[in-house]
């Protein structure tokens, strides 16, 4: 007989679903759809030439470590290699305060598998990561949502969920996924504070931190957290744990991306590690490692700097243009995102299926807020598209929103 | 204030620990200790040149897309390539049939997520595969353990087991982990018959099937269970869950398995799989697929073939020379190791600790049992050391043992 493998399933399954986005995101799969929907890098910046004799060099020199298992951890150069860049942001870290994992997804994964019992409350930002949701659902988390604006969470309403006695924060601080949003200096600080009264941890997930068009770096909370609490002997010890990626920086297609944590913290995520999936590929570390280690990035960054800012600047510039008067929309000081606000009571939803009509698709907010709300918002990728094909996909949304507003008008 | 993190933690990590054996392998980190602990495939047939070759001509011709984001399920030329393969042992698999894991452990840490809840039950062979244990702990599992002998699970026994209701049963057919034991042909179909009267599914793990150096191929419990159920229209839609890995016909270092399944599970996995790490890396699975796609790792697994039957062999015979006529071990027809059994009453984890300071070390085998017992066993790695090698340390191994009997005995 045939096995029923739908009454084989785990309970936590019930809440693992695919990704709103994703169904979306396979209408607008036709080719001469214009799609601000994805969150890509441009391929036009990945340094193939560079990896591609960081490949050679690894497997000429050291072939067999690099095709062999290895630690769990992560490999040891590759790791000193972030502690010291940390050095550089005055953050005190040590390699046994880094594991490395196979994107930053897996990262959020384990700290769900390691924090999370079915029920427990996570803060976060309304509207917050698409993927930490998902992660953490499998889990059973419940969440807290605390409102943004243009400067990030409003902190001031924190304290109130900080009350319901979450298992920890979650924030992405920096040119924010969905928003395009960053959290002011005030902000972190105090978010630090609030955090360590209420002797709550804070999750940060920083994969954008170095993509910044314009102004002033700002210190990451690890930073300040590491401030707050003084000197620490080279050690991390605080109340963060931090996550970043050479997703961005490098390429995702190689899933490397890293966890700064207290040590107690990474020896645990070392164990969840252990079980899921043994190990990053070896390979793709060293390979990694042999790409940056001259300090290749720091160049690097730069290219991809100018060409996401010239493609930011078409969208907004283009959106100023063309989108009609009752529409708003962030301007994201860096990172991969904007974020349009449309009338009250109008249903990006809806637009979206006029858009995919003429030939343009974007995310609808809602899918990015854990707790409902949203439904006038959409989210804009703008790293992937060239700029004129950026033009003219926004062009096309520009006359779908004006005909919907004026048919609602009527 | 300090971070209390060990009162933060889900409870699900109380049962998760670094496994006994990597506590163990840490004392035989020592440059002048011979391990036969590990389960590391022999560097020496790491195909290094052909994998730089591949990784050249991917990178040369679609870098953009090797580097890039790509889909959950896996490389689509890839998951076409295993079905092929898997139509010469006359199994029907579609690609759709078909997920690309980061190697064999992230499908098993999978297929926990998927099926168990706190307290469900997993029929397991004793002794069994460690790292199946320490990804289903995290998920709450208890075992079932049916005994084995030299030619697998002892399938009568299995209907005792079947009858507390387990969620699946874990199976490794082919020269096991840690055993060396092969399932025979009889019980392999006799299992397929009691997993479908009993209507419960069959996970089957296959790393090793490939690697055998005597004795005829015998066919996967996957493909006598989808000989069972009849013409299925080009598509598996059976009771077994069956993995496999590039592990040990490629490279273990660049992590890349498969599992195959019903649609339906697969269309599962992929659910949990986006929520773990969004996919396994890009490059790799391109890279993979360059390496084996004119049928190369054909031709490569017949050097592994004949490297490790070299090593296997001067361990059998070597044991035969030094060992006392106490101890017992298994001929295993393929895979990576063996098992050796002491006389009751004699602790093997004692004897490691003796055969350390001989600089020499095995596995003890209680650490493979899920349910306990197999105090008296060990676990030696043929695949590792070079022949030179083996026949050093199986000395020291065999001296070990005649002393402590000898000891024990006045």
């Amino acid at each position: 007989m045939q096995t029923p493998w739908e009454y084989r399933y785990a309970h936590r399954t019930s809440r693992m679903g695919s990704s709103v986005i994703r169904e979306l995101l396979k209408l607008t799969e036709q080719p001469d759809i214009i799609s601000f929907g994805g969150g890509l890098p441009a391929p036009e910046v990945f340094p193939v030439e560079k990896i591609k004799e960081a490949c050679n060099t690894v497997l000429e020199q050291q072939g067999a470590l690099a095709l062999q298992y290895s630690t769990t951890e992560g490999y040891l150069p590759l790791r000193e290699m972030i502690a010291r860049h940390n050095a550089r942001f005055s953050v005190e870290i040590a390699p046994e305060n880094i594991l490395i994992t196979s994107g930053s997804q897996q990262a959020l994964d384990f700290i769900g598998r390691l924090f999370i019992n079915r029920g427990d409350h996570v803060v976060v930002e309304s509207p917050t990561y698409l993927g930490a949701l998902q992660a953490w659902n499998a889990y059973g988390a419940e969440y807290v949502s605390v409102p943004c604006d243009e400067h990030g969470m409003i902190v001031n309403k924190l304290e109130e969920a900080l009350r319901v006695g979450p298992k920890f924060i979650y924030i992405l601080p920096n040119f924010q996924n969905p928003s395009g949003a960053t959290l002011s200096l005030e902000r972190r600080k105090k978010l630090v504070e609030l955090a360590d009264k209420y002797g709550v941890p804070i999750v940060e997930d920083d994969p954008y931190g170095q993509l910044r068009y314009e102004g002033e770096h700002i210190p990451s909370v690890v930073q300040l957290d590491s401030r707050f609490r003084g000197p620490n002997g080279g050690t991390y010890s605080g109340n963060v744990i931090y996550l970043s990626t050479f997703s961005k920086l490098l390429a995702p297609g190689i899933r490397l991306a890293w966890v700064v944590a207290p040590q107690q913290v990474i020896r645990k995520l070392v164990m969840a590690k252990q079980a899921a999936d043994l190990h990053t590929a070896t390979f793709n570390q060293i390979v990694a490692y042999e790409v940056a280690k001259g300090g290749f990035l720091d160049e690097h960054v730069k290219v991809i700097r100018a060409t996401y800012k010239e493609r930011r600047d078409v969208m907004l510039e283009t959106m100023a243009e063309v989108f009609p008067s009752e529409a708003r929309w962030t301007h994201p000081k860096g990172g991969m995102f904007l974020w349009g606000i449309l009338p009250v009571g109008m249903d990006a939803a809806e637009v979206l299926k006029v858009a995919i009509e003429k030939k343009v698709a974007f995310v609808p907010g809602f899918a990015f807020h854990a707790n409902g709300g949203g439904e006038n918002t959409m989210r804009l990728n703008f790293s992937y598209a060239r700029p004129e094909v950026i033009q003219e996909g926004v062009t096309r949304l520009g006359l779908t929103l004006k005909e919907m507003l004026s048919k609602n008008g009527k």
